[in-house]
């Protein structure tokens, strides 16, 4: 069933041990709805600038994605650069250029109004609630956040969460949000601000579910070669709203679909391993549903016992 | 069946942000023994000094632990004092006594020699190969090491890692001694090696088997509360190993007993994570086979999808 993505669409410059590129298509947006496309229908809510390539256009056309939400505006597009360390674990902004995203005012289009799916990426709180309002009945929704808006936004975020179905935060950003260190207190915390299911990315170690019946946790796929880890977080969160939209799964069934929540993780850490293959979207051009269910089957060979 | 175990009886003064305890009980050998016995019979070499309580003593035997091997020579038992960060993934060591420790030549009483099962914990890879050459055919041998070793003594250490069935090792412990960052090569170069097993565990993150046939990932076991991540390593070996023993899996069938290693794994995260839920050894004290099967089970519940 049809899912509306919301977040921002750019232009990044990233270099990691393994070589540098200066400019390629990127943004939360971009990486979650071309993840999300291999599951199910896709409808983005964005902006660009007049630099936008057409190329990049056809692009997500071509993964059947609608763009009737991407607005153009005069301008340049956010543009993002970034440098990994050695072990790309850490890494450090060089550039941020907000461009036309410091004015981003998304409106949705009518016929995004009623789809049933939402994921919204990590954009401003207030702006996440204020297209939450704009759908008319979503069956489920979500979204992604940073630490820069649990520090300097917090009420604003704990308002707008407070209205979600489920919250997806790295280990950071969930012991930031909870003021709590201990990973499990720190997720029962969050749940009690209103999401009532919790997925924490944990990168390379893998990520942890939280629902109301209980926990799931989930190791990391080992990938031989890990290029540029750029988006992996992002394609996490197109996969597993990709994956439970593509299963019809819905809030009010939401604390009972245990077994589909954690395939949803399962989707999620294979959209996000297939993306540190390449720099940026690469890898998310031509994969196909194949392949997806081939790594998935691999990730249950390597974790059963 | 019966396994020998070697390594440093310590006493440990450790800070952690749960609260400080000046000394008490520890040491590799102390760790991995206690965590063994409740899956097999264990017998231990090691050297402790005039100042070694009976109580302590009295603790070892009332596992069934047969402490001939364990020698008492003139002067202080080994002492190291270290202090955790705020999230317990980071220690500082304080102090480091050797004293009797310094001059430690492990000797196997005659009744050691014939038993299947040999676990080196981690002392001076000389050391190491000195005892597994005092075993007469032992069905089963791994052990343990670290960085100081691998930096310092890597040629003693590659010549002794060389006979050994299976090797233990953290993360950094892995890339450090490959010289490869990604843990996937890390893990096959550490093969070429000598031992055909590899166990990297990776602290809260869980840990990853390596065998011919292919590898196995398990995440960590969320703990609510961890008191004191002194020793978890210690008893993830001590399960490991101990498991391995109680179901007779020999090196003759190891590449071929997938099922068993990956139990096996899954039993050491579970001693690790008793482990860090109190203060030193005071948790291996008294727990039951019951618990420790419940445990199994609450992982198998939160890891299957």
């Amino acid at each position: 069933m049809s899912l509306v993505v919301v977040g921002s669409v750019a232009y990044d410059g990233v270099e990691t041990p393994h070589g540098k590129v200066e400019r390629m298509l990127g943004g939360a947006c971009t990486y979650i709805a071309l993840s999300a496309s291999y599951f199910t229908d896709v409808s983005i809510v964005g902006v660009v600038g007049e630099d936008f390539d057409s190329s990049d256009e056809a692009l997500l056309v071509s993964r059947g994605i609608d763009i009737a939400g991407l607005e153009r505006a005069p301008g340049k597009t956010f543009f993002w650069q970034g440098v990994y360390s050695e072990d790309m674990n850490d890494r450090t902004t060089l550039r941020t250029d907000l461009n036309v995203f410091a004015r981003f005012d998304p409106k949705l289009p009518p016929s995004y109004r009623e789809k049933p799916y939402l994921l919204l990426g990590n954009i401003q709180p207030a702006l996440q609630r204020r297209v939450r309002e704009q759908m008319s009945h979503p069956k489920l929704v979500g979204g992604d956040t940073m630490n820069y808006w649990i520090s300097d936004f917090r009420e604003e975020l704990l308002e707008t969460i407070r209205q979600w179905d489920f919250l997806l935060v790295n280990d950071g950003e969930a012991r930031m949000l909870s003021e709590e260190t201990n990973l499990k207190r720190a997720a029962e915390k969050i749940m009690s601000l209103g999401p009532r299911t919790l997925v924490i990315k944990r990168g390379e170690y893998g990520a942890a579910l939280f629902t109301p019946d209980g926990h799931f946790t989930a190791p990391g796929y080992l990938l031989e070669r890990v290029v540029d880890p750029t988006g992996a977080g992002d394609c996490f969160a197109g996969g597993f709203i990709g994956y439970l939209a593509s299963a019809g799964v819905s809030a009010a069934d939401f604390a009972h679909a245990g077994r589909e929540l954690r395939r949803a993780v399962i989707y999620g850490s294979v959209m996000g391993s297939f993306c540190c293959e390449s720099f940026g979207v690469q890898r998310l051009r031509n994969l196909s549903r194949r392949e997806i269910d081939a790594r998935f089957q691999e990730f249950k060979a390597a974790t059963e016992f």
